[in-house]
């Protein structure tokens, strides 16, 4: 795996910064003269992806690393401009919804407050315990961009992360609008880190894509099978909108969410939930009631 | 009618100011220890309503004014963290469109790429000619709040301003979320300014809205009539998710939309678009082709 990139915070302290990680230590990313700021590893990700990677190459030849264990991680970009999520974008888990094949992605949206890190709480609110879990392919954005074709479309792309698209599953459905039931607060894991577009293959297809409940295989597929892939999906989007360093898009998940068995399955406090992906590595978070 | 505040920039030059509106003139309020930053009328609508009413008293009391034709307004909030829109929050309105009376709202998000200042053109996309108009309250919130209660909501919302949540209604209607028919480019029309909470009736209840196309009066209706109120709104919401400083709200709107209407009305380029909220002021755009 190509070294990955982390938005991190160190013990009692409050800057956010961001490092490179190797051999379980993060080497951080440095500029005295341009003090990061949230959305940092969006503004080096706009750089480009050689710039990016000398910044990890610098970092990692410097002597300064803090083991992984002590840092605590943010999600790669702590306060997207946009996160833009996709429904239904897998056959099997349309089906398992009684949806019919779609001919466009079902798009809706995040806010940066749901987000939570790898490692941090993901909360059961007070008024619902229909919480259920989506192993995601996340795409971070590295370039403003509008009207993508097929054939710049993946240059967009800054890299890759494991999300878990976590839903309030009655209060996604108490109207036709899913919104509200994707946006309550420390629902939205993101990480543990972002991977380089360029240590993937093109539009990070063909990767095993897992969640695990307490250990348990829950879901079990791979991004090839994704109706709308990441450069056409990136080319709809941009039809419409500019995309910005940073944004994130989470593409939608397999089949075996818990709403969709049989007793159903809520994820409970003190459950461990897991995402991975294959070359994006383990995403984990443990529920907790929200106090 | 109170001073309104703007977000605005001069002639020339990027920085990001902001000011309050007397007389047909700007009086900058200006802190030249910490330069104001985009989010700058959410940073101080966050110290609270009597440090905003005096940072206003202050600016005008200075010499410094600059007439308001010689400034490019911004959007009140130019880069808000989160904006959410509802639908279906008039009984007319969505009665026009065949859906029953909501027992909750249908909420949606709109990311800040799709906002639009007073003044600037309204796009048109190369993919849609289906461009509506829909004339809105817009709350901008001016505290952290999570859990809000009836008896505290309204303390949590800063100001109150027009807004215009455009759509292309092919795109709303690709699939059952209306999310991309609502974030294209160019389409949120937010504006002129913010006027503080105090200066207008509990909730902004009781207030005419109004938009017209080309100076003929399309909806008609009055904020009194909402069927989910700005303090109820905010209670539903803040079950979910932490509202945040200039984290903005779209009420949704009256009957009167193009679409709904026999034949269907669209904008067209050069068709001038405004939205009036009693007390808020004229939010005016002109159609123009997306190039």
């Amino acid at each position: 795996m190509a070294h990955p990139f982390v938005s991190y915070t160190l013990p009692g302290q409050d800057t956010v910064r961001i490092g490179v990680v190797a051999d379980s230590s993060v080497a951080e990313i440095a500029d005295p003269g341009h003090p990061f700021m949230p959305g940092a590893l969006a503004a080096l990700a706009a750089q480009g992806p050689q710039a990016m990677r000398e910044a990890g190459d610098r970092a990692l030849a410097g002597a300064k690393r803090v083991p992984l264990a002590e840092v605590r991680l943010l999600p790669p970009v702590p306060r997207p401009g946009k996160i833009i999520c996709l429904g239904l974008n897998y056959a099997d888990h349309a089906a398992e919804g009684g949806n019919a094949k779609p001919s466009y992605p079902s798009f809706f949206m995040r806010g940066a407050t749901s987000l939570i890190a790898h490692g941090a709480p993901l909360l059961r609110p007070r008024v619902s315990d229909k919480l259920d879990f989506e192993a995601e392919l996340a795409v971070v954005i590295g370039r403003r961009a509008r009207h993508l074709t097929p054939d710049d479309a993946l240059s967009a792309v800054a890299g890759y992360a494991c999300f878990n698209d976590a839903t309030l599953r009655d209060y996604q459905r108490r109207t036709a609008q899913w919104t509200i039931g994707k946006n309550f607060d420390g629902t939205g894991a993101f990480g543990p880190w972002l991977v380089p577009a360029d240590a993937l293959p093109p539009g990070a297809a063909g990767l095993k894509i897992e969640s695990r409940l307490n250990g348990r295989v829950m879901q079990s597929d791979n991004t090839a099978n994704m109706l709308f892939p990441v450069a056409e999906t990136l080319c709809l989007l941009t039809e419409a909108l500019t995309l910005e360093p940073g944004d994130v898009i989470a593409m939608g998940t397999p089949a075996g969410v818990g709403y969709a068995r049989k007793p159903p399955v809520w994820m409970q406090p003190g459950d461990r939930i897991e995402i991975e992906i294959e070359g994006l590595g383990i995403l984990a978070n443990t529920i907790k009631d929200d106090a």
